[in-house]
């Protein structure tokens, strides 16, 4: 089954305490539909500018990425750039320039109307809401968001919310959303506005999934090489959705093992800067972490009782 | 099997977001063998002063722990005030009064020096390998620290570390013992100093286990209510040695499930202050809580590859 992504493909220039890169492939829809094409057919909306070069057209083709959702505007492509310190699960913007994507207006292709998983990622809600009202009838909606659609855009956003099937966003935002220091309890709060599912991304720290009855929690991946964080929750949403567009099981069973394969894709993708891991990463590597994942997690049950 | 713990007992004044207390009881002994005697015989060395009030006797006597070890000295209690914020994970210690504690020197009673479980608390480490000479025999030593002994006893620390087969301690005391930010890196390095197994507490975020070979990670419970964290620490490991020492099982499989026995312990003596959730607590509410643990980390497995 299809995967339809609406969101950014920028250039990204990142500096981390293991390097320095400039201009490179970036933006949260290139991570997603990347990590995404491992498990299914990918659809992406997004555009750029007059500079966004062959080579990078190139490479999401050779991913097998539809990009006739993909529109070149006259201008300069979205740019984001970052530090991280030692602590890598928070960047610091030092610069964005919106360019072309100050004025995108996602127009869904008529060939897309019909997709079945949409990942809305982190735009401005009123322009997810009308994404949502042109794709047809989706059977999974899952969407992002950033701190700084929630204090601006709080109403909209909510609203887009109210619409989704899952929600993935990080746990300050959660707090933030809900106002709600304790996580436990900012999840009511947040599935309350009608998401079935919220997924909480803890950087180093994995994930917590909430449901109405039921909560998962998977570790991140213990990595010693991590270089770049970035792209790292759009990385974990494209394996996620992926997963589940693949298998097209909604299950408890099924969201927590696209949740591992989430984890994995991220755990590759810090590996390297930009999505330079994607290049060479294999489906058989992807297994093999998923069996570490199992296998660091792994523990005995205690006997039924009686 | 019997398990010997040394290390504090005390007055604690704690303040949290959510209440007060003052001159409860307290002590890194106090937490690892109330939460230990569930599982196990637990035999406690600590010192107290003239004030200790024979009601906290009575309820360490209540959850059968010998104090045969416990020796009362003239002058007061050791005393520690602390507060927390909404980020439970970090204490800001706001008077340490050591009191009688100043000059203990733990004298292993001769009828305990064949204990088979031996768990050096966080108390100076010249005192722990004190200790560590006077038990002739046991099968696994555990132990505990903190940044104070890290900065001021390093080798002293390191000795110690070298006799021990289970270190547990938290995250910046891994990064600031091994003087290496990435956890796996720190893991690795610290197991070179001759521990065989490392613990590392997260708090909210759970414990990962490093050995030379395994990676084991699990999960805190997400829980709506820590009223208070103080003697979490004590509180997993004493459920983590207690179930050791009760199964007697040091494989791989064992530990895995001691940890998660120290995780529901921890999570439990949390939601209340002091050891006040330890009064009610029964060994029905644990194995509720372990079975909560398998069901909220359990995700299917891969088919074995061909």
């Amino acid at each position: 089954m299809g995967i339809l992504v609406v969101g950014s493909v920028a250039f990204d220039s990142v500096e981390t305490p293991f390097g320095v890169v400039e201009n490179v492939l970036g933006g949260s829809a290139t991570y997603f539909a990347t990590s995404a094409s491992y498990f299914a057919d990918v659809s992406l909306v997004a555009v750029v500018g007059e500079d966004f070069p062959a080579e990078h057209i190139s490479f999401l083709e050779s991913r097998n990425i539809d990009l006739r959702g993909l529109t070149r505007s006259s201008g300069k492509t979205f740019s984001w750039k970052g530090k991280y310190g030692y602590d890598l699960n928070e960047a610091q913007t030092l610069e964005t320039k919106l360019n072309v994507f100050e004025t995108f207006k996602p127009t869904i292709p008529a060939e897309y109307a019909d997709a079945e998983f949409l990942f809305l990622a982190n735009i401005d809600p009123d322009l997810q809401m009308d994404v949502v009202r042109q794709v047809k009838n989706p059977r999974v909606i899952a969407s992002d968001t950033m701190n700084y659609w929630i204090s601006s855009k709080a109403e909209s956003l909510k609203n887009v919310i109210g619409k989704v099937d899952i929600l993935i966003i990080n746990d300050a935002e959660a707090r933030q959303l809900s106002q709600e220091p304790n996580l436990v309890k900012a999840a009511r709060q947040i599935l309350s506005l009608g998401v079935k599912t919220l997924i909480v991304k803890r950087g180093e720290y994995g994930v917590l999934m909430f449901t109405g009855s039921n909560i998962f929690a998977a570790p991140a991946y213990p990595l010693e090489k991590v270089f770049d964080p970035t792209g790292a929750g759009d990385t974990f949403a494209g394996g996620f959705m992926g997963y589940l567009a693949n298998t097209g099981n909604l299950s408890d069973a099924g969201i927590r093992q696209a949740i591992i394969f989430g984890s994995v894709m991220a755990s590759y993708n810090v590996e390297d800067f930009s999505l330079d891991r994607m290049r060479s990463l294999t489906y058989k590597e992807i297994e093999e972490r998923y069996r570490s994942f199992k296998a660091m997690t792994y523990f005995e049950g205690l006997p039924e009782s009686a």
